[in-house]
């Protein structure tokens, strides 16, 4: 069975750590965010590629959800001393990544074909698609002005208060090789437990995308980033409370509503199922909380058991 | 006394560590080859200036002569596992450098106000120019085809025969800022015991460096690479052997005839003072061999004694 994901960082990674022991990763397709990629030093940082292939290659760090397990920070450290912003941290293993990157794409291969050959060198066996090619970088619009995500996100803390979300260029952009056709064979689509604004929102964005999954007549479910009203990691509540929007697994479910067939609630928001089904959607409860190998697998079993 | 050095890697290094002992810092400007700078997985490195930045901060690795003390490879060994050439070994210290450097200079910083803020930075303070801001890489022309020099001197460990060295473009590069002025404005100039063909022999071919020399009223003093017939460090002897010279010291006096006053000779060589005087330069005698601390000062000191 065919499955295609919509993916973020940490959150979708966790999920599909536990997917991939549950579907033969060959049928996985992973459509990954690519909004908040940006130059760091003049190397080219695709966050939430990089968070999903060490997750899969098992090196991820599971302390800070970012970076590899064990990584040192000699180069970042002698930055400093260079005088250069250290704010966002690279690891020296993972600024290898950046380098081998930022040479490929310099020399014209294409972000797709870089993420394919990551994912062969570390033995990743499900497929790992960016959105786009293209360059697509979110903007937060906040009361404090525009930042680019990373300025917003890792220096400035989320602190300023959001506005608007913008992905620069984005009516441009063409789904990345191989993301539209993944959408019109799938069997299953698997939208993760992402951020729905500045993660699954860009690849919505995408154009195509959105169109694409309104017309599949494949089952589509979205995992809830919301448990109890907070996000399990992440600006995801703050962004809706800056935007007025009631911090609820139901608005998640609302930002879907044209495209969805299911909405995976935690357990713990059974009583939201009504406002869910209010939406035309079915609800389904689950432990959706992944603290640990065994319910990010038992997550990713009781997903697949929504699919005929 | 305002002194002036041209210099190469290692041995310039070891030479100028013991010279800063010696002169007062502020009065001395090291004029750095840069025909061996090329781009290793899209960063631009440098191997002398490192060298010679990492040697004055006392971060060099004297084991291997290149490199910082204690460096690990953690960066260099991921690029590996991605399947990438790996033969120049830089390290994650290391790497930091050429970071800052290829970001600075993709924003248009000179070379040599990238290289000043490198020595500012590390404590540095003897003025380090760059012998130009152009891009000259030295290309060796073997018996083997045209190779570009790391790929000659690390991968193909200087194997093949070379039968003459370019350094393309170097005719219409121009001198780094304050170059010829600090030739122009030298009391005493000193031409480190580098390898003449490829560390002394770039910068000598910049425009108006060679005709500088040769009008300055400045005493140049050159400090012998070869001693005994043999090279300290590196293929000076063996790229002698190939352009059918003789190894000797007297050979390396020849390449500068035009505009030294003297040459230093190891006291191992006093039997060749003769023919350094036949070529109507005069010979100095002095323990060359920079084989601990206190060597490199009294080399500094002698050399040091011939300037009025």
């Amino acid at each position: 069975m065919k499955i295609v994901t919509l993916a973020g960082g940490v959150g979708a990674a966790k999920f599909l750590s536990g997917l991939v022991r549950v579907v033969p990763p060959e049928d996985l397709t992973v459509i990954v965010n690519t909004g908040d990629d940006f130059y760091w030093m003049g190397l080219y940082v695709c966050p939430d590629l990089d968070t999903l292939t060490y997750t899969l290659a098992g090196l991820a760090n599971p302390q800070t959800g970012w970076g590899v397990r064990g990584d040192t920070f000699q180069a970042l450290d002698r930055l400093k001393i260079l005088g250069c912003d250290t704010w966002f941290r690279i690891g020296d293993i993972d600024l290898a990544t950046h380098i081998y990157r930022t040479e490929q794409l310099h020399g014209g291969t294409s972000l797709t074909k870089i993420t394919r050959h990551i994912c062969q060198h570390n033995g990743i066996l499900c497929r790992v698609l960016p959105m786009t090619d293209s360059s697509v970088p979110t903007l937060v619009h906040t009361d404090d002005g525009t930042l680019l995500f990373q300025d917003y996100f890792v220096r400035r803390h989320c602190e300023p208060s959001v506005i608007d979300f913008a992905f620069h260029g984005i009516e441009k952009a063409e789904p990345a090789a191989g993301v539209l056709e993944a959408l019109e064979s799938a069997q299953g689509i698997i939208i993760c437990p992402s951020n729905p604004f500045i993660s699954i929102g860009p690849i919505l964005a995408v154009p195509g995308v959105r169109e694409a999954l309104r017309e599949t007549p494949a089952k589509i479910v979205a995992i809830t980033p919301i448990i109890a009203g907070e996000s399990v990691k992440g600006p995801t509540a703050a962004i809706m409370e800056n935007l007025g929007l009631k911090v609820s697994a139901t608005s998640v479910a609302t930002l879907y509503r044209d495209f969805l067939d299911v909405f995976v609630l935690d357990h713990r928001d059974r009583r939201l199922e009504t406002e869910i089904a209010a939406l035309g959607l079915k609800a389904h409860a689950a432990r959706t909380l992944m603290d640990c190998e065994a319910a990010r697998i038992e997550l990713a079993k009781s997903v697949m058991e929504l699919f005929p």
